[in-house]
C-alpha cells in the first residue's frame, strides 16, 4: 500500500490566539497531503480536474486533534488510500511534527468522484490502476 | 434544549476553483455557530477565555458534506449542545441554505476543556447551569 | 459620494498567535465592504459575474494598520468609491471598532474589469450611472 | 544586499472562484518569505518571539498583481530588506512562477518592532547586524 509523506512549515497565518495552529488548518494540510500522493502515484489532480474534467467532490471529513502543533515547526502528513472504487475514494492521514515525532493528528477524507457538472460520475479508467481500484 | 441559529452570507474568500465553497471554511462556520450559541447563553467565549483561563480546546471534528454553498448566499447554522460535562462539551451544527432551505452539511465538534496551560481542566460551577451541565 | 457601512464581528480564526487579527484578513474584510456596496449600489457581484461574465480582477490592494482587531469585537467597514471608469475602479476603506469607535486600518483596493476570459473589458454601459461613472 | 528564494506550491484552498488564487493568500506568501529571510540570515523569528519578546507587528501592505498565479504551480517568493532601523523594518517582495518566470506581483510590508506589550520597542542589539541595521 502506498504511503506517502508530505512536509510543510507551520505559517504564522495557521495560528490562532491560543498559539497554536488552529484546527481547520489541519483540512487544508490533509488536501495537501494528498495532492502529493496523487502525484507520488504519478497522477496530477491538477491535470484530472483541467483535462478530463473529473471532481473530487469532499463528502465527509473527520479529524482527532492530539497535541497542537506550534508556529514555525515542520510537521509530517502521512496519506494513504483506505478504500477505494471508480465511485468514491477514501483517505487516511497522520499528522506528525518532524522534530520530536509527537503524533498532532489522525483524520479521513471522503470523496465522491464527480464530472465538470458537479454530478456523481465514475473514474475514468485509465486511473484505476494507480489508484489501486479494481484489484 | 437551546438551539442557536446563526446567519452568516458566503465570502468570496472563502470559494474554491470548483467555484463552491471550500470544505474547510464549513469548521470555521461551526466555530462562529457555537460563538452565538455561547452569547445565547448568555455567556461570551472572549470572557470565559481572557478572564478565567477557560480553554475550549478542539479534540475532533467531523463533516458531512451533503449540498455546495456558492458564493454571495446566506447560510444558516444551527447549533445545538449534544453532551456536556464539567469536563468536555460536543456541539453539532446543521448547515443550511437561507433562501432554499437545502441542507448543506451536518456535523459536530468535540472539545475538552483546558486551563490557561492547556491542560485538561474542569468547567468552573459558576458555567454549569447555562451550559445545561449537571442536570 | 455613496458610503457604505458594514458590520462583521471578528472570528477565532481570524486571529493569530500575537492574540489580535493576521493582518491578510482585513483584504477580506474589504472585500465584504465592496460587495455590500454593490449591493447598497442596487448590484449583485455575483449576479455581473454570473450573468454578464464581469470580472473585477485585483490589481494593487494597500492597507496601513493603525490599532489591532481583537476576537469577538464588532468592526464595521466604511467603503467608499474614490475613481471609476469604465475600464476599473479603485475602492478605499475605513475600518473602525464599532464598541470605542478606534481606527483600525484604512486602505484601498484598485481593480480592473475583466471578461471571462479574464482580459481587460469595458463595464457594460447599464452599470455606469450606478457606479458613478461618466458623470 | 541579501535576498532569499522561498518555494511554495499552490494550495488548492488558495484559489477562488475565478479559478486563481485569491489576492490576499499573496500576503501570507510574503509571510512565508520573510520567515525564511530570517532563517537565511541566521535568525529564526520564533525564538525571537519567544525569548526576546520582539513582535513585528504590520503597520502596512502593498501588493501589485500582475499575473494570476494558478493551482498546483510553484511559485517563488523573492524577499528583501529594503529598509531597516532598530524601530522598523521594510521587506520587498517578488513573486515569480518558478516554470515559466512570469512575474505574479511585488509588494512591500513594513513592521514596527514592538515588546511583548505591543507597544513600539527597539530591536535587541544582538540582533542589528544580522539584519543589515547601523552599517
Amino acid at each position: 500500500m502506498l504511503s506517502v509523506d508530505t512536509r510543510l512549515r507551520v505559517r504564522y497565518a495557521e495560528t490562532d490566539q491560543m498559539g497554536v495552529v488552529y484546527h481547520a488548518n489541519y483540512l487544508i494540510w490533509m488536501e495537501v497531503g494528498r495532492v502529493e500522493y496523487w502525484r507520488a502515484a504519478g497522477l496530477r489532480y491538477r491535470d484530472m480536474e483541467r483535462e478530463d474534467g473529473v471532481l473530487l467532490v469532499v463528502a465527509e471529513v473527520n479529524c482527532r486533534y492530539l497535541s497542537p502543533a506550534v508556529y514555525d515547526e515542520e510537521v509530517i502528513v502521512r496519506t494513504t488510500v483506505a478504500d477505494a472504487t471508480s465511485r468514491m475514494i477514501r483517505f487516511e492521514y497522520e499528522i506528525t511534527a518532524a522534530d520530536d515525532g509527537r503524533k498532532l493528528a489522525t483524520g479521513f477524507t471522503k470523496h465522491v468522484f464527480c464530472g465538470a457538472d458537479r454530478r456523481p460520475a465514475k473514474l475514468p479508467k485509465k486511473y484505476h490502476e494507480r489508484m489501486g481500484i479494481g484489484k
